[in-house]
């Protein structure tokens, strides 16, 4: 996600509290608690300006709802957003996905969506990607004993190297769509991302694993 | 592959008995011995006409090839081709994939290659295709201890199907390519469904997996 750093984006974001959880670390595995109830918990990684998650939290009341966005811009730009809509199945969190397990502990989540991250198709930038045997074997960790990964990606290169990084890392593989909007355009919840790249005419990979 | 029968091509193979093994079921667990040399044994299931076996074993003299076909009619049309070449290091059998364990005894075989194999895209018809678990668990008693299957088909929903059943059968993902010809136009054998399909601009998609 691409933005223009905002200025004073951290102060900005305390107005937001109620939405962008300040402490997150504080709740690591109390995140049931902080929604009050048992319903599962999903986990978008790189969320952007949040137009999934919104609608995904929208969509299904009966799912709890978090996104994670390094960027302050960004989740401040998201929190402007989401925060009209006063959802109570979702909190989004100014994190790195590298620190993940400073705030979640293990099984604490039911499915982890990873939207149009990061390609970084540098050899020497592999353990960036968040499809990488680093992050992808901690997942497994955060993963209720049936969690699933949905990852979608719109990059030839980046879905092959993930399939592969999926597979020799033991995942299950649920489903997997080569060109997911092909006779599914209006079904699927999309990302800013998503809707731009199909506008171009790119295919949009799609695969569903569970540890 | 369609093609028209033939008449008597059954009587017509015999005419080509040095190509077109007789009785392969009493060479196994001996086809080293067929070949008389230690070579890697390389087969391909479905070889049509025969296009790329041929070009495989002219490029490839250290490694021995068999090409199975079931079809009488076109295992004649590719003996025709294929006997000019008298190439000590190939072999065609007259063969049903589901038969090869009356042929091939464990590990005797390093490498299988499906090539545009049938779709058979009714799901009723899910156990005729090579991919499903049924054959794929049978080609790991055939295969060598680092035996690989690589897989081409220019069919998304065979594609995507083979991928799950490949990965929910344990074998191991050691490359994928959604894409093989672009980029890679003039260094691949191909087969003759594959001028065909490339020529009309399908995708085609290659998978490389070990068991």
């Amino acid at each position: 996600m691409r933005l223009r750093n905002i200025k004073n984006a951290r102060e900005q974001l305390t107005a937001f509290e109620d939405l962008v959880l300040a402490n997150p670390q504080a709740n690591r595995g109390y995140w049931k608690n902080v929604f009050g109830n048992e319903q599962p918990i999903h986990l978008e990684i790189g969320m952007g300006k949040g137009k999934f998650i919104l609608e995904k939290a929208i969509s299904a009341p009966g799912i709890n709802f978090l996104g994670i966005e390094l960027s302050e811009s960004i989740i401040l730009k998201a929190a402007r957003k989401l925060s009209k809509y006063q959802l109570n199945n979702l909190y989004l969190l100014n994190l790195d996905a590298n620190n993940l397990d400073e705030v979640f502990g293990p099984e604490e989540i039911d499915k982890i969506y990873l939207n149009f991250s990061d390609p970084w198709p540098k050899t020497r930038h592999e353990k960036r990607r968040l499809t990488a045997a680093n992050f992808i074997n901690y997942y497994k960790e955060l993963l209720s004993a049936e969690g699933e990964i949905e990852f979608k990606t719109d990059n030839q290169e980046f879905f092959e190297y993930s399939i592969v990084s999926f597979n020799n890392n033991s995942f299950k593989f649920l489903e997997i769509n080569l060109n997911l909007h092909k006779g599914n355009e209006n079904s699927i919840i999309t990302t800013e991302y998503e809707d731009k790249f199909r506008e171009k005419g790119n295919i949009i990979y799609y695969i569903k694993v569970k540890k």
